[in-house]
């Protein structure tokens, strides 16, 4: 028998998270029956998408339930196995987070290959965020070659990989982040302009300087003031990749949209919305291209790691104020 | 020499244009020169989007300027010709509207083909109208079998079209108006839920009672509450033309937009603006399909119809409080 500990949704946030929202609890683990495995989480994810699946009412995937564990990515390594699939010492990705481990059946887990990567980054640059930065830059803006690409949230989990893909195919890249220590990681990963949108009292003026002759692409993770500067500075038929609306997610009204929003019909601006869900299928090109750019030196990434269960909430509400730089992860064991 | 009247932007419209914005003058016509014809304007055109033209600053189509004549589109008869182009009585579109005549190069003008239509159609439902429903429907929206599609302004020279095209197609159509002889005229050509929205108080709520099962499709011709409720109640993978915003065109200060704007994203909603100018390349087509249907008895529309250059500034002004079922024309000759 191992005792393992979770986290469990105490109470629904009414805006932003606190740590009484969150519950610790112990559970007991069994030796794993016939075609399950034990495993020992190594890796946890927090991303801004759980927030909506702490509130009540419909999500577009599913809720969180009050008083039952959370979950969300995480690596694990399988300590005791009950199943041929897999053996001890296998690491394996799994929907099981926010916790220290769980039994699970084998043929649910994925056996994690890491290409020679350290395993967390299948959490953050070549898991899901980087996927997201992928499918949104290539499928939902359909990037092309000349286009001029503003990313907001750029040092962020997918925004970094925004900007890399961006810069890897060539293209002219302009990352707004906030303070100095992500501009700094924005200059050095490439970015040919940055802003600090902390620093700027107008965001129209500062991303007009940054693209004097507008912008074709933009890759939205924050919405608010940043998407009215985007449609504002946008060329005609720009392209917008909405996939994240960080400044939004922890309003307890919903604030106004964009009052510039008709500037979709002069411009002829589309303006698409996507989870990363629907495009699993471009993880295995993804993943070509990435250890490519990788062996190339055209891509790398930051991760800000919190360590140990305990920090699990606080890595979470950090999302929030952008504590971040890169992907926010926990380290479990 | 010939004397005929014109109309000029005497000043710009702040809010909802009046009639002293707009000034009455006559001009001579003299002889026209080699290569000219004259023309008597037969109809005229008032359309929304000429709101945004009167407008100081950039437009998407150029402005229109102080103590110059406007502009639009214009039906009219040759009455002098020293072309061998065109000859006396042929019939002539041009963008020359807001006048009583006009003298042109020839080589300027198109000769109207009718196809046995009354010739102002071309000014509506055979014209730009017509067309910026059918590409925005077919290209922009990309509409498919078994989409259900949501119309607003469903009873407006783009709309009534709209409604008619999606029904020929054998789709399911929600259209919203305003009054009971809009929404009487709806359900004539074919709508299966129509929402007369001045009778309701949440659009939401009436257009998820329309359509239960949500809507795939739509096309906006209205912006404000109704894009709200058509992001309410869009289906995964929405698809939203937006072509006009008529609610918002005479704001003096910015509405703010939708605040379920974000919506997009979980939903994955495309939303793209367009203007009908990109798609004349679809006009040959159209031109065909909306003949086939006329035979057919799927297609018909409504005008209404101001007699008199007098008249013109009170027909455009019209438009916004709705005054026109289908196209709003104006009768010169």
């Amino acid at each position: 028998m191992t005792t393992v500990r979770e986290i469990r949704l105490k109470s629904r946030p009414r805006g932003l998270p606190t740590r009484d929202n969150f519950e610790f609890a112990s559970v007991d683990l069994p030796a794993p029956a016939a075609g399950e495995v034990q495993v020992k989480n190594l890796w946890m994810t927090v991303d801004p998408y759980m927030r909506g699946r702490m509130n009540d009412g419909p999500s577009y995937i599913g809720g969180f339930q009050l008083d039952k564990p959370l979950d969300g990515g995480a690596i694990g390594e399988v300590t005791v196995s009950n199943d041929p699939k897999l053996k001890a010492g296998d690491l394996v990705q799994s929907n099981f987070g926010w916790r220290e481990g769980f039994n699970a059946p084998a043929a649910g887990l994925t056996k994690l290959d890491t290409m020679g990567l350290p395993p967390q980054t299948f959490l953050g640059a070549a898991g899901m965020p980087g996927l997201t930065a992928y499918a949104g830059l290539l499928k939902i803006a359909a990037l092309k070659d000349g286009d001029v690409v503003f990313v907001s949230g750029a040092a962020g989990a997918v925004g970094q990989i925004v900007v890399q893909i961006a810069k890897a195919k060539g293209h002219t890249v302009i990352g707004s982040a906030g303070g100095p220590e992500k501009i700094k990681f924005l200059k050095e990963i490439g970015c040919d302009q940055t802003i600090d949108y902390k620093a700027e009292k107008d965001l129209t003026a500062a991303l007009a300087k940054a693209a004097p002759g507008g912008i074709d692409v933009y890759f939205d993770n924050v919405a608010g003031e940043h998407l009215v500067a985007a449609l504002n500075v946008a060329k005609p038929f720009a392209r917008f990749a909405l996939c994240g609306g960080i400044s939004m997610y922890n309003a307890t009204e919903l604030p106004p949209g964009p009052p510039n929003l008709m500037l979709m019909i002069g411009k002829q601006i589309r303006m698409e919305g996507f989870i990363v869900s629907s495009s699993w299928d471009m993880m295995p090109a993804f993943l070509r291209d990435l250890s490519q750019w990788v062996k190339e030196g055209k891509m790398t990434w930051k991760e800000t790691v919190f360590e140990g269960l305990d920090k699990a909430p606080d890595a979470f509400i950090g999302l929030f104020s952008g504590a971040n730089l890169g992907k926010m992860l926990v380290k479990l064991g």
